[in-house]
C-alpha cells in the first residue's frame, strides 16, 4: 500500500535508504522445500553491483546478503525469508551539499512535497540502491520455476540500436561484454559511446529487451491483473523507466489486423507472435517479450543550475560516483522483476481449477 | 487477486460476460458526502457506447446503469456503490459458430488453457464489454477530485499521427469529431482512413495520449507503487493495449541527461517537463502526460484460417458487428482508468503525514 | 479495505442496504469447473430467510438470487460470479420515525459520526440484511471442499444451555426444530422461552456452536493469519456477535498444561482435542469447533427513551417486524462464514509446497 | 497472505525463527514527521522480555532493536522502518532432542503437515519469539495516536479472577507487580499460584483484559472489517490465545435486550456500555474493552509421552527455560496488537469523508 511491497502470494517487502546502515527485505510466500542455489543468487547480485566495469559507477558496494530466516539446511521452510545487505560505502558527508537543494529530475522536491521531511543523504529511499533487494528476491523466484528462461539484454543506448530480432541473437553472449548486449559489434559501439558521454560529464538513456521462454500457458488473470499489465507495473517501478511495450508494442499501433493477427498452428502454438506470448492477459506458451525504456541518469558530472528549498538559485556540483548509463546494470533488475511477476502468477495459477 | 478488482482504497470490483444477463460492479471506498452528478456519469457512458458514429461498431448497448446502493438523496453514503448494466443486445446465437474455434489473437485459447472451460459466447469475460463498468467508476472518481482535469484524445491511427505537442491542441475539440482527435484536419484523415479499412474488412491500431492537469504534488508512492507504474498497469489492463510511455517515454531513452533534465523554477515548477509530471514515482504538480498503444482489433470482417479445439483447420467467418478501430471508443476508458489511479492515490495521500 | 470484501483468493465483495433496490455481491476467485448445486444454495438461503417460523421476524424477503455471471452450463468458469437479490419488501416509510433518532445500541450514531451522512432506512448498510450475500457465497464455498462437513447449531438461548458435548449430539436433528438445536428437549425449552420473550416485547441473546469436520491438516497460515484468527474475524463480523472461543476457549484459561495438552496417537491424531483441531494456527485434521456469542437484538417491541441528532430526548417506538432472538437464523450465517474462511485457506494451501 | 503481514495502511511484516540469527520486521505506512520516543519503544520491549522476574522464563534475550531505515533525525520519514533483533541466546543444541518428535499441543505436527519440512529448533517460526517484533511496531503505533490510552492487565490466572469492574481499578498499578494485575491482593494470590504451578513442573492459563480509552468515534469499517472483528483477529493471532470477547461478551448472550441496550445521553455518550465502545463495528467514543483467553503453555517441565515422525512412542523431556504462565509477559503484546489495529483504522478513517 505505502509502496514497499510487491506481489500477492510470492511477496517481497523492502526497506532501506542508500545511506542508512543497511537495506533489506522480506520474501513471504515462497513455497517450502525449495533447495536454494545461493551461488546463483550471488551471481545475480554481482551483475547488478556497481564498480563491475569501468562503464558504470565506481562506487563500491560489497552487497553481501545476510539471510536471517526462512531457510533451513539449504531449503526454504515456508517461513518468511528475511535478509539485510549492509551499506558499507555510505559516505554521508558526500551529500551535505545537496541538503536543501532540489536536484533537477530527482525526487528531492516530490519527496519533500509528499512527506514534509526528507532524508537528503543520496536520494534516501528514492535511490536505486533499493533495487539490490529486488535482485535477491528475483534470484529466488527464478529458482522456483523450473524450465522458465528469463533473459534481458541492452537493446539500445542513445541512438545505437540492436537492429535484429531477438530470435537471431545468442543470449549466451549477453554477459560477454560490459554493456550486456548480445550483439558484439553493437556492444562495442555502445561501449565507446558511453565512455564518450562519461567524458562529457553527461549521461545517456537506453532500452532493455527481455524475453521469457518456456512460460506455461495460463499465467495471468483477466481484466485488471493481466500478465502484461503486471509486467508493465513491475518495469515502470524500476528507477528511470519511462516506457514499456510488449509483443508488437507501439509498432502494433500502426498495423492492420490482417497483418497483426497470429495464425494458430494445430498444436495451439502460433505462426507469428505479435501477441508477445500473451492473449487476453494470459500467457499462451509462446515467448513473452517486452522492451523497457530508461531515461538518462539525472545526476550529471557537470554543474547544473537549480533552486533550493527557499526558492533561491543555486548550483548543484557534478561530483560523486555515478553511472553514465544505467542500462547495463539494470539488466539483472529487469530480469528480477520479471521473475517476481511470473512467480506470483505461477503460484496463483495453482488455485484456478477445480480438480474432480 | 483473481483479476477483477482495481485499486486499494478507492476500489472497483467488476463482473460480467459480454453475453450474460448483465455486467456490473461494486465501488468500495468512495468517500461519503460526495454529491454525484449522474448526468456526467451518463455522458461518459455515451462516449464509450457502441453505435455512436458510423466509425464504430453498430452493436447496440443501451448501457443504462442501475445504481443499487451507496447513494442516498444524491450523495454517496460511504457504503459500497453497487451497479448493474443489462446486456440488452446479447444475441448468443451469433456466436455458436465459434464455439470450438480458437480465433486468432483472441483469448479463446488462453482462457481454455487456464480454466479448462470457456464461455464461448462473444469472448465472455475477455470481451471489452467489461470496460463499461470501468467508465462508471471512473466517472465517479473524476468527481472526487475537484480541479483535476483529465483529457485523453486519439493521437494516431495507423500511420497518421498528430504531429504537434499536446500544449498546442484545443482539448475542447476532442468531442467535435467521431475520431476524438482535437486536430481537425488530422481527425478527418484518420476518419477517412478508418472508413477505408472497414471497407476492406480489416482493422487498424492507434494511440491515445492522455493529459492529467492540476494534479497536486505528492500523489504516488515510492519504490513499487510509483504513480506511473500504476498508470501503466491501468492502461495495459485495457483490452488491446500493447504499450505505455509517459513524459519523454521511449524518446527519452535516446537522449542525454543534460538535455533531458528539467530545470527547476524558484516556485518548484520546472521549465521543461520531460519527467511527465512525476519524479521518483510521485507527482510534482506539472502536467502528467502519457501515451498508450492499441493494437488493431483481432476480429476481422473477413474469413480467417484457424484451428479448433481438436486441432483441425477451420475457417472463422468475418461477421458480427465490430469496431474497425478501437481507439475512438477507448478514449473515455483511458480517462476512466487514469481517474481510478489518481483517486486511489489521492485518498491514500491523506494518510502519509503526521499532523502536529 | 473499506470493509465490504472478505477473503483473499476466494473473495466475496458485497453491497446493498436493507431498503435499497437490491443487495448483491461478487465472488471472485472461485475455481473454474465446479459444478454448482443451485438447490443447495437455495436451501441455505431458506434457512436464513425471515418468516420461516413464528419464532423469527415475520418480515418477508423472497431472497431469490439472480446469478448474473461466472456460471456457464451449470459450472463455474473462473470468471467472477456476480449476483443480486431484490429487496422486495422494503417499505421505506416504516422507517421515517427513526430518521433523526439514534436508536440505542444500533449503529445510527456511529455511522453518522463516521460518514457525516446516514441512510436511515432500516439501518441501511448496518442491517443484517447483508448477511444474505454471505450465505450465497458460503453455500458455493461449501461445494468447493468435498468431504468437509460444516455444522452449526444453537447451543444456548439466554440461560438455557445444551449441556452435552457436541460429540453426543445428532446433527441431523438441527433442522428438526425452529430453534436449530439438535437436542430436542432443550430446543423445546428454548422455543418456549423465546415465545415468552417476544410476548414481553423483549429480545434475548444466545450462542451458536460450530463444528468443522474432515478438514485436512495444513490449513491456516502462521503468525498473523492463523486459521482460528480468521474464524474469529469472520464470526465477529456477523451482526450482534460479542465473542468467540475455539477448542477449550475461555475454559482453557482456567486449566493447567498437564490437563490441557492433547496427547498424540501414533497416526498423528490426538487423544483429546482441547486444541480444537488447530495447533500453531494450522489445522491438524481433528474436528475444529468453536462457539460464538450473540447479544440480544437491539430492536425491542417496546418504547425506549433515546436522543435525536439535536440531543433532544425522544421515544423510539417498538414497531416493525423483528427477531426476538437472532440465533436460529444466524446458524446458516455462521456456517457460511466458516466455509468462506476454509475455502480461502484451502486454495491458498495449494501454493505452499514446492513439488519436485 | 502467507501470514506474516498485519494491517493495510499501517502495516507490519515480520520474519524470524526463535533460533535463527535474528528476527525482525518492516513497518510500512507509518506517517512521516512523527517524532519517535525511542525510550518508550524500549520500555515496551522490557515489559515483554523474558527473565524480567522469577515468575517467567529465565531465558535471556537482550532484545536490542536495530533500526535500519525510515527514521531520520529522530523522526519518521514516510519510508519503511526496517529493524532487526538479534537472537543472542539461541542455543540450538538444546533442541536436538525434539528433532523428530511431535510435542503435544505444539505446532510441530501441523507445520510438518503443511510444509513437508520443519525447522525444529525451538519451534522455529511458531515460537512466541516473533511477538517481539509486534511489540516494536505496536510501540510506534501507540505514539501515532495522541491521547489514545491503551491499558492491558492480567484479569485471571487459573481460577483466580479479579472480580471487580475495570473502572474501579488503578491502571497505574499494573506494573507494580510481576503478574501485571492492578489489584494488589489478587496479584499476590496469582503470583503464589504461579510459583506453585512452576514447582509442579506444570503451567497454567489466564486471561488479559484490555481497555482502549479516548478512541475517537468513527474507527472501524462496516460489514467485514468491523473494529472488533479486527481486534479479535489480532488477539487470536497471538500464541496460545483461545478466545476473545468484547463489551458484554459471552455474558451478553445470556441477557435480554431491555437490559443490554445502552441508553444514550444527549451528548451521544451512553449511560451503560454493554456495547464495549463499538456499535455496528465502529467506535462510538466510549471505552473499548475486551478480554482475551490464554491456554496454559504447552511446554511442561515434566516428561510427557508422545510420538515421533515414525509414529513411535517417545518421551519428551521437560527441560529448557519456559514460562509457567504466559499472561504476565503477554500484556504488552495484547497492547501492541490493539495499537496496530487502531493505528490502521485511524489512518484509514482519514479517507472516508469528502470535504467540501
Amino acid at each position: 500500500m505505502a509502496g514497499n511491497s510487491f506481489g500477492t502470494i510470492f511477496k517481497l517487502t523492502t526497506f532501506g535508504e542508500s545511506h542508512g546502515t543497511a537495506i533489506g527485505g522480506i520474501i513471504d510466500g515462497c513455497p517450502a522445500g525449495l533447495p536454494l542455489d545461493m551461488k546463483a543468487v550471488e551471481r545475480e547480485m554481482q551483475r547488478r553491483k556497481p564498480g563491475q566495469s569501468t562503464l558504470v559507477t565506481q562506487r563500491k558496494e560489497e552487497d553481501k546478503i545476510n539471510f536471517l530466516s526462512g531457510i533451513f539446511e539449504g531449503k526454504t521452510t515456508g517461513a518468511p525469508i528475511g535478509f539485510t545487505i549492509d551499506n558499507t560505502d555510505h559516505k554521508s558527508k558526500d551529500y551535505s551539499h545537496i541538503k536543501d537543494v532540489y536536484r533537477p529530475s530527482h525526487a528531492d522536491f516530490t519527496y519533500e512535497s509528499k512527506y514534509g521531511i526528507r532524508d537528503y543523504r543520496g536520494g534516501g529511499r528514492s535511490s536505486a540502491r533499493e533495487t539490490a533487494c529486488r535482485v535477491v528476491a528475483g534470484a529466488i523466484a527464478k529458482q522456483l520455476m523450473a524450465g522458465v528462461k528469463i533473459n534481458a539484454f541492452v537493446s539500445s543506448v542513445g541512438e545505437i540500436f540492436v537492429d535484429k530480432p531477438y530470435q537471431s541473437l545468442d543470449f549466451s553472449r549477453i554477459e560477454s561484454n560490459p554493456v550486456r548486449c548480445p550483439h558484439p559489434e553493437t556492444a562495442q559501439r555502445m561501449e565507446d559511446f558511453i565512455r564518450q558521454v562519461r567524458k562529457e560529464g553527461d549521461t545517456v538513456g537506453g532500452t532493455i529487451t527481455c524475453v521469457l521462454q518456456n512460460v506455461p500457458p495460463g499465467l495471468g488473470e483477466p481484466v485488471f491483473d493481466k500478465l502484461h499489465a503486471h509486467l508493465a507495473k513491475a518495469m515502470l517501478s524500476i528507477n528511470a523507466v519511462k516506457g514499456f511495450e510488449y509483443g508488437s508494442g507501439f509498432c502494433g499501433a500502426r498495423m492492420k489486423g490482417s497483418a497483426h493477427n497470429d495464425p494458430f498452428n494445430p498444436d495451439g502454438s502460433t505462426q507469428s507472435n505479435m501477441s508477445g506470448g500473451i492473449q487476453g492477459g494470459i500467457s499462451n506458451g509462446m515467448d513473452i517479450y517486452f522492451r523497457v525504456a530508461f531515461k538518462p541518469v539525472a545526476t550529471l558530472m557537470r554543474d547544473q543550475e537549480t533552486v533550493n528549498r527557499a526558492g533561491e538559485k543555486v548550483v548543484v556540483k557534478g561530483k560523486g560516483r555515478h553511472d553514465p548509463c544505467v542500462v547495463p546494470r539494470a539488466v539483472p533488475i529487469v530480469e528480477a522483476m520479471a521473475a517476481l511477476v511470473l512467480a506470483d502468477f505461477w503460484l496463483l495459477n495453482k488455485t484456478v481449477k477445480q480438480k474432480p
